[in-house]
């Protein structure tokens, strides 16, 4: 469904993040009515689902009023994917024909407070691109042996918590814990402080959808898309000196499990479809993936990304890193399959992550890490003046994913954004969202 | 409250599993009423709380309906400690003394479905005993480097799947996925198939309890107990040769994610804590930990732990494992602090394994891997002639734990129990608790 003007929104154009070709679900509220409800974004406005319930539950199968009207995305991504498939394509027939839609089916985007789309049962992290990959493994173990032997055969992933992903605009508090006390002696113990390798983790994750598959029996590569409801820009904050000390043999724990954020609206694989795109990371025939993993599609989705920092001081945000999502050498079916292939569970609304998106070029790696290269040079923040290694106290860092293409119509994920306070910020739970801002 | 004879339930003995010294929570349903509900076991009888609402919340102060008529215990624990510790007070008033209550207010424990007790928000595994980690340790890296450096500093500890947190009576499949496909040299890559190194292990878990703490604020070792509700017995299914492949850089992964099981009675910190004990691991003088995880209470709880397995032609379960929980080298306080140290937020319902719990001698190690020390020695299963290095097909292992001590009365866990089915086996959701079977 490429685009198409909508009579009622006229401000959906072609290159409106939410354009018509677009249509994300997203979880909203507003000052006049503060019950979280669900919404899909269009041009400057949000449709209210709850307004247009019968419409939609007579001319879609298989929906039901509680897949519209409830406070979150669960119940709607529980469904068959035929029925999310089929309402977003119902709400493309209604914005865009003659619909018996109105106006007070739709309020402002101005005014609205955005939720957590979902409540996330569990939240996974994969490794997937080749080129941040390597460059980490460079830096800690040479060149020779950067991938290690594994890397090319399965997905690299880990679990990570599921509590502490909040939604764009959170405050996030600069963590402590244990440090290595001499960089180069990990037997000389550890000291307690702040951080001081704070870093952001530019990536992608998507929504798990459909019923549950029982435990022990895999999701087959030909199952993988009617299971992934739709994707959303993460930053997965981390703390690379925490990292450091602790994570061996089990891997990243305190690390990351104070913050990971997402932008607040979830668009489906039926939009990126027009944007699919060979991956810049190889044919995946050297060595070719194990028969479970193998994509007969191999490919990606041609999504353009950006980080951009803020500084206290600073008039406006400086482009950090430009990216892509095609820079996966593993894609999100591959992900998906290989994490349910020992018979796992996957539920509706489990968060993965892609793991940091970095491209060839340094300009677009995506993290501080790799940018300032494990401290060794000074990464510039525009025409600021200001530079960074890691990030600040005060840093409002942003991260934001959109397609373009001509003749298709522009379909954007919006941002997520947040900014640090110092260790020891005391959070409050505020505004309609409860989202935690510093007091 | 030591052991005090109940005039209600004269089966509640002092060397009961469910003495009136311990009074567990649990979820239960029975078939005239197949609501979830929550109870406190007593002898063979469960005192079911939704039948006395009135009576305790008229007593418990805080307590309120919901805490008591909820379908699982999230709400109970999300109550602050002093709500928890007075409700289990007055439930030992109640059921010690001339309290009104009757034999109305109890079901036979035979006829009990148990449910888990709790939606488990996120689930993490800690690897805290120092005989485990060294035995691991020796066995992959040699005597001399057995330990990582940071082991001694700090709970090292890892996020696990929420979502395949089982109950006692699952069944669980043997699970596929991607084997190194020589031992010795990872390089050659991988091959696909059955585990082959299917193994258990050892653990006990506890249930955070008390409201959540906001993000950025750590728990502190004095706020530690107030945030633990009550512990259970763990089995930590695990795909040793999955996990060889998969878990370097970070983690465990697919091995760990298909299956972990819990017994269904939750015992409070208070009904533990005549038997209170020092650790057999030492005294954490040798380093001494980072102030802000250290104990000035240093010790754990001595809960006596068996392992069965019983074969699909063995006529009894045969021991292979005695272990005990005052093994462990870090602490469950030890445990909380440091998981949050960071800011991470923990929410009631929150599951945090024990790991692997071994001691000394080679009888009390907690799992496969230890006991057959990596295939190369076999271990005989009791009398029955049968002997094993992993778990076969067929096979039904069974965890316990238990408190006794002269005049306090018996404090018992129950039992975990869970069969092994070969890989490709279809599991259906059954009875009233949902616990899936093998069709």
């Amino acid at each position: 469904m490429p685009y198409v003007p909508s009579p009622l929104i006229p401000s959906a154009t072609a290159d409106h993040n939410f354009s018509t070709a677009n249509l994300p679900y997203g979880v909203f509220s507003t000052s006049s009515n503060p019950t979280p409800r669900i919404g899909v974004a269009l041009g400057d406005y949000v449709l209210d689902l709850t307004s247009c319930v019968d419409l939609l539950t007579q001319s879609v199968e298989g929906l039901t009023a509680e897949d519209v009207t409830s406070k979150d995305l669960n119940c709607l991504m529980g469904r068959e994917s035929k029925v999310w498939k089929g309402l977003r394509r119902k709400v493309f027939e209604l914005v865009t024909g003659e619909s018996g839609l109105t106006m007070d089916n739709f309020v402002s985007l101005d005014s609205v407070t955005m939720h957590l789309p979902a409540k996330i049962g569990d939240y996974t992290d994969f490794y997937s691109s080749r080129e941040h990959a390597t460059n980490v493994g460079t830096m800690f173990r040479g060149i020779d042996n950067a991938l290690q032997p594994n890397w090319l055969h399965l997905p690299v992933g880990y679990h990570g918590r599921a509590s502490s992903v909040y939604l764009d605009g959170c405050d996030v508090v600069r963590p402590q814990g244990q440090l290595q006390k001499n960089k180069d002696d990990p037997k000389e113990g550890s000291v307690f402080g702040p951080s001081k390798l704070l870093d952001f983790e530019l990536e992608m994750a998507f929504f798990v959808g459909g019923p549950a598959n029982p435990p022990g029996t895999p999701i087959t590569m030909a199952e993988a898309e009617d299971r992934i409801f739709g994707l959303v820009v993460m930053n997965d904050w981390s703390s690379r000196d925490v990292q450091k000390w602790e994570y061996v043999p089990l891997g990243p724990f305190c690390a990351k499990n104070w913050a990971t954020s997402i932008s607040p609206w979830v668009v489906s694989l039926e939009a990126l479809e027009p944007f699919r795109a060979p991956t810049s990371a190889g044919s995946q025939k050297d060595p070719e993936p194990l028969e479970y993993i193998r994509d007969p599609t191999y490919s990606s989705y041609d999504i353009a990304l950006e980080v951009t920092i803020q500084g206290e001081n600073m008039s406006k945000p400086e482009v950090v890193s430009k990216s892509n999502f095609k820079n996966l050498y593993w894609n999100v079916k591959q992900q998906l399959v290989h994490h349910s292939v020992t018979g796992c569970n996957m539920s509706p609304g489990d968060l993965l992550g892609s793991g940091t998106i970095s491209g060839t070029p340094q300009d677009s790696f995506g993290s501080m890490l790799e940018l300032c290269w494990k401290g060794t040079r000074e990464v510039p923040l525009g025409t600021s003046g200001e530079v960074r290694k890691f990030l600040k106290d005060g840093d409002t860092v942003s991260m934001s994913g959109v397609c373009k293409k001509e003749g298709v119509g522009c379909v954007g994920f919006g941002a997520v954004t947040n900014k640090i306070y110092p260790a020891g910020t005391k959070l409050k739970a505020g505004g309609a969202n409860g989202v935690w801002k510093a007091a």
